[in-house]
């Protein structure tokens, strides 16, 4: 919950203190309070290291204190990991003493349930007002490596990746992945329960930690998920998040891991769209995303060429590349003309490039070839596949050589302004490292190289997460035409309709509307799917034995009549909005009818939206070429289906007790979008009645 | 070319020969006759190795024949390393001293184009009139890890994969990724130009060979891909599959590098279904998939437990598993209780299982829990995920006892049955090499891991290729007429129609049919897109003014008045049938008109298919759905749409010299299945005029 206002904090005091408290600092190898105060002293070079037991005596060599106020010197930074019943104590007397940051490690509290969250409110409230903050608790530690701070059960490799991470295990896997490829952290912070320094702040304070140049987040609990949006958007240096909730065991898990609330992925994904940054799966896929991102250069566009030393490999990586949608250009005569000038007779030259022996003939082909290629300006970039770096293996001459092509090849790259992105069987060889050295981003799979030339893919710039409306009460919204209503005030067009109590009614609101009709009756929430909508009424007859026959099936409490939309000149549309726990209110618009059902085809984006973004989202629908006029049919006005969708989002953004609100069908054709349907549900509805 | 008919041949005169002779043997070590040699000679204690080379004198410290004839013995198997224009000679010289199998290595032949490709079926002729056998040429070798035989370029690791491979750059990454994970080949064979010896022949003889435990297959050209079919089949050992054929780009890449033929990889897919193989898109991805099968027993169902040792890990696993369409059932409250019962307060114990610690505590919490999981009859698998492994690296007390851990957790999967798959950040300990020695594959990231548990799952068994219907010589097949007259012969139950000439007779044709009716211009192949179809039509004038106004935009030859059908009553299907160079004909079923324009959602199946079969595609549609009766309405005869499309299956399997046939749409309702158009594209169509 990020309640500061206006100026950001500044997190110094935690990253880098002058001084470091460790209360709960213990002999014990298998305590917290060991780990921390091993690695505090590890530190000790730059900073007085306070280790606090309250049985005092000696901790890991050195006089341990009975209590924070027996201190020589105020403690800049105290890291509390003391059993639950002792934490608030511990806070407050880290206060007394004057602590400007603390950082909780102890567990078993705000995460236990309403109550216990509650108390610690109200202990971060005392927090703030010393004008001090705490990370945590529940959390795991923090790690600095340009101030040599090592407050976390593990060790991590130094780098240029500020790790902001909800799990220890995870933190550890990403290290071990990123040490790997010569890449390591420069900040580490376990977000615990974000009780006060939650995730947007600390996304805001990375983006401004000069030594940090790709901030990776794992994150179960979003907390303040606009602000995280803002902090992410505002931050120069890229953002990729590790997240989960695509399963209900992952959503399970999350809730009993941290008590999480957990955001629908489909809702992660506009907030990442919208805060401009990289979404991944795993941790293999976020080390494999910021080598790309921390190494290469952003492509201009998708063309690629793909450079393979062994026509299978080539063929693969163009079959992969095709998938992640890169395109593969045919190679100009010219240009292929050149590189076969180079190569052996049998070299392919058209895209895939295949070196044919070419490379082993003379390590300089890759080089030749790479820089011919990249120089073209035929395509955006190289994905070089195979063997290059086995060569080492053989001879140390031959191992200085291959060093020395890597390096051109890393030359060319970076001399003409392109990236190119290598897969090998050895990218653990000597000549893999140079690569990696040089800027050239290395993977064992072709699977992880594509992926890194897709990410690399330019991005639309990220406007952060829409404003929210000032917040209004909502009026009392009586059912389908109360719907009606606060939608046609907001700018939507619905189809004529008339609210009938029985048939004699019907039969005039029908002569008043025109025949055909539709008859709906009304008191069912899904009245398509209760039976409850009789389309294409074409007299009174029968229109008088429709009322009959839903009286008798549903008794309802009333009836509308509407004027038969042309449903066969367009497309239906589906329009709605919701609210997420973290991430406020969200729109979707979709495909209507079977689409949805069937095919999913939905697209999500924070509310409210804008024109552009309501545009975008529908020409993102696999099923958008409907939209543009397939089979022969004229163009549906997208724009008035965008406006329908805006206005409606608007509508959401502004009375926070909708919880839903859908207009299904929006019917779009060349004319204009009108809305054949709506409905809203309040929070608590149920309980309301 | 799988030309030998009956019994399969013999191949161990190419994997275990009494002899060996190694023509164009190198003292050069950047030839091929230098590896070959080299690679011969380590079999010396085996069999007799003879070096040829026609200069004599001496080659690798051994005295060099100048000429096959000059050989004290006739070699079983002659490995041909010679310029292309010496090869006939060779394979003459090696057929009259009596050699019974030959590799060729020797590239430039075959695979130049039609010409040379006939040179080399008349040399294959002699080699099989002398009863002997031809791998290549243009291929990369042999190597038969139980008869210390090493005829390739490189040296491979032993074990139970069986690798038959179109690249050698391929072979030797998969190499170096089964050695990473204790895995290696028992043979490997490289096809080249498959002028003789082709894969199905490779697949069926490595099928019956005792050492392979799993047949690894890359190929870019499937040669008698019937065969392969049949073979993989028939074959009691897995058969994966790693190929090309997703882009233009890779079919470019196929075609320069083997003048392969390559298949569709719809059609690749429907062939790996009848063959029950296991099909890949990557090095990485086939070795994964090796470590399982070869490992872990198979899954009885989908049900998946997670344990973690993290509580991130645990909620990443059940995401990654999800979407690979495997269920996380939640455990049931008995079950949970009993893990709690071992666990630390903190543990989850629903599914995901989080041992928050309790691993740490006791290392056989891993073993304890996995056993209890397994056991209870709850799930079908585990999915061990996050840091075990990790232990052994603190001491060799915790290494020793971290081992006896994964001993029993390997014990529980192989004692109840069910299998046990791992992630582990430290895949490369001793503690995961372990696991894997007792059949526990162990994977570095969660995606291969899932990967791995989803290929485990059961297989429907594999019928192999339908038998084709002999040949038959296809009559007149005059436009669209003529295609209904095919198809109806066939079975398939057409609209009512009448061909004519004019306005006229098309009234008298609608009188006899019945309004309201269908007007159809003749004489173009896409009727629809070529806006030459007028539904609908109430009267005699309406259809006067269809008439005309088609004869002013298209002046057809002809017209075609049909009876109006039911199309909102039922679902619009597309039937077809094609004919791929490798697997011959090939059928599609897929939901029509927008459905398959926008969402390709399409399934092919090997012609003729079985109504079983049928069945099968069209309810593996994601529109599968509306054909169950979507939104209310009727379920569609399914059935008689299979039967449909097995009728058209097998015209398309009897006459080869239709191309293309197609029903579209294939009106499907509760009532049945009615075609509403047609077309037939015969071989050459454009030549024929």
């Amino acid at each position: 919950m990020t309640a500061f206002c206006g100026m950001a904090r500044d997190l110094e005091p935690l990253f880098a203190p002058r001084s470091v408290a460790i209360v709960g600092a213990s002999d014990d190898p298998a305590k917290w309070g060991n780990w921390l105060g091993r690695g505090a002293l590890k530190g000790e070079h730059r900073r007085p290291v306070y280790l606090v037991n309250r049985n005092g005596g000696t901790v890991l060599d050195r006089p341990a204190y009975a209590s924070l106020h027996d201190l020589p010197d105020a403690p800049e930074l105290v890291v509390i990991s003391v059993p639950a019943a002792a934490f608030e104590q511990t806070v407050d007397d880290a206060l007394a003493v004057g602590a400007r940051a603390l950082v909780g490690i102890t567990a078993g509290l705000g995460e236990l349930g309403p109550e216990a969250q509650a108390r610690e409110q109200a202990l971060v409230e005392r927090v703030r007002a010393a004008g001090a903050m705490l990370l945590g608790p529940n959390c795991l530690g923090v790690y600095d490596a340009t101030s040599d701070l090592g407050l976390a059960s593990n060790e991590f490799p130094p780098g240029s990746i500020g790790l902001i991470s909800q799990s220890g295990n995870l933190a550890l896997e990403l290290g071990i992945l990123a040490r790997a490829v010569e890449m390591g952290f420069s900040r580490f912070a376990s977000v615990g329960n974000q009780s006060d320094v939650d995730l947007a702040e600390l996304v805001a304070s990375f983006a401004a930690h000069e030594a940090t140049d790709l901030i990776a987040v794992y994150a179960e609990d979003f907390s303040d998920g606009r602000a995280f949006v803002d902090a992410a958007a505002a931050a120069s240096t890229p953002v990729v998040l590790l997240t989960v909730g695509r399963s209900a065991a992952s959503i399970r898990a999350a809730a009993s891991h941290t008590g999480a609330l957990v955001s629908d992925v489909s809702v992660v994904e506009a907030a990442c769209r919208a805060a401009g940054a990289h979404l991944v799966s795993t941790p293999g896929e976020m080390i494999d995303l910021a080598q790309a991102l921390l190494r290469a250069r952003p492509l201009a566009g998708p063309r690629v060429a793909v450079v393979g030393d062994g026509g299978g490999h080539g063929a693969i990586a163009c079959d992969v590349a095709a998938a992640a949608g890169l395109e593969l250009p045919l190679l100009s005569t010219d240009l292929s003309a050149e590189l076969a000038s180079e190569l052996p007779p049998t070299a392919a030259t058209r895209n895939p490039v295949d070196l044919a022996g070419g490379g082993e003939q003379d390590f300089y082909s890759y080089a030749r070839v790479a820089r011919t290629v990249l120089g073209s300006g035929e395509v955006d970039a190289v994905l070089l596949t195979g063997y290059f770096g086995g060569y080492s293996q053989y001879s140390d001459a031959f191992a200085e050589q291959e060093a020395d092509v890597a390096r051109e090849v890393a030359r060319a790259a970076h001399e003409t302004g392109r990236p190119l992105v290598a897969q090998t069987m050895y990218h653990d060889s000597p000549t893999a490292a140079v690569l990696r050295a040089d800027g050239v981003p290395v993977y064992p799979g072709i699977g992880a190289a594509v992926g890194a030339l897709a990410a690399l893919l330019p991005h639309p710039p990220a406007p952060g997460a829409p404003a929210l409306p000032p917040a209004e009460a909502l009026p009392a919204v009586a059912g389908y035409f109360g719907a009606r209503a606060l939608l046609e005030a907001a700018g939507i067009a619905f189809v004529a309709a008339r609210e009938v109590a029985g048939d004699e009614n019907a039969v005039a609101a029908a002569d008043e509307l025109g025949y055909p009709v539709v008859l709906k009756a009304l008191g069912t929430l899904h009245k398509s799917d209760a039976g409850g909508v009789v389309v294409g009424i074409a007299g009174p007859e029968e229109l008088r034995a429709a009322v009959a026959d839903l009286r008798r099936r549903l008794d309802p409490p009333g009836y509308s009549v509407e004027r038969m939309a042309p449903v066969g000149d367009g497309v239906e549309l589906i329009v709605g909005a919701g609210r997420d726990p973290r991430f406020g209110p969200v729109a979707a618009v979709g495909l209507g009818g079977i689409y949805t059902e069937i095919f999913g085809d939905v697209a999500v984006g924070l509310a409210p939206l804008d024109v552009a973004e309501a545009e975008r989202m529908l020409f993102s629908l696999r099923g958008a070429a409907l939209l543009a006029g397939a089979r022969g049919r004229p163009a549906c006005d997208v724009r008035a289906a965008a406006e329908a969708a805006v206005a409606l989002s608007r509508v959401a953004a502004a009375y926070p007790r909708i919880a839903e609100i859908e207009v299904n069908p929006l019917l779009v054709t060349a004319e204009g979008a009108v809305a054949l349907d709506a409905r809203v549900i309040e929070i608590d509805a149920e309980d309301a009645g």
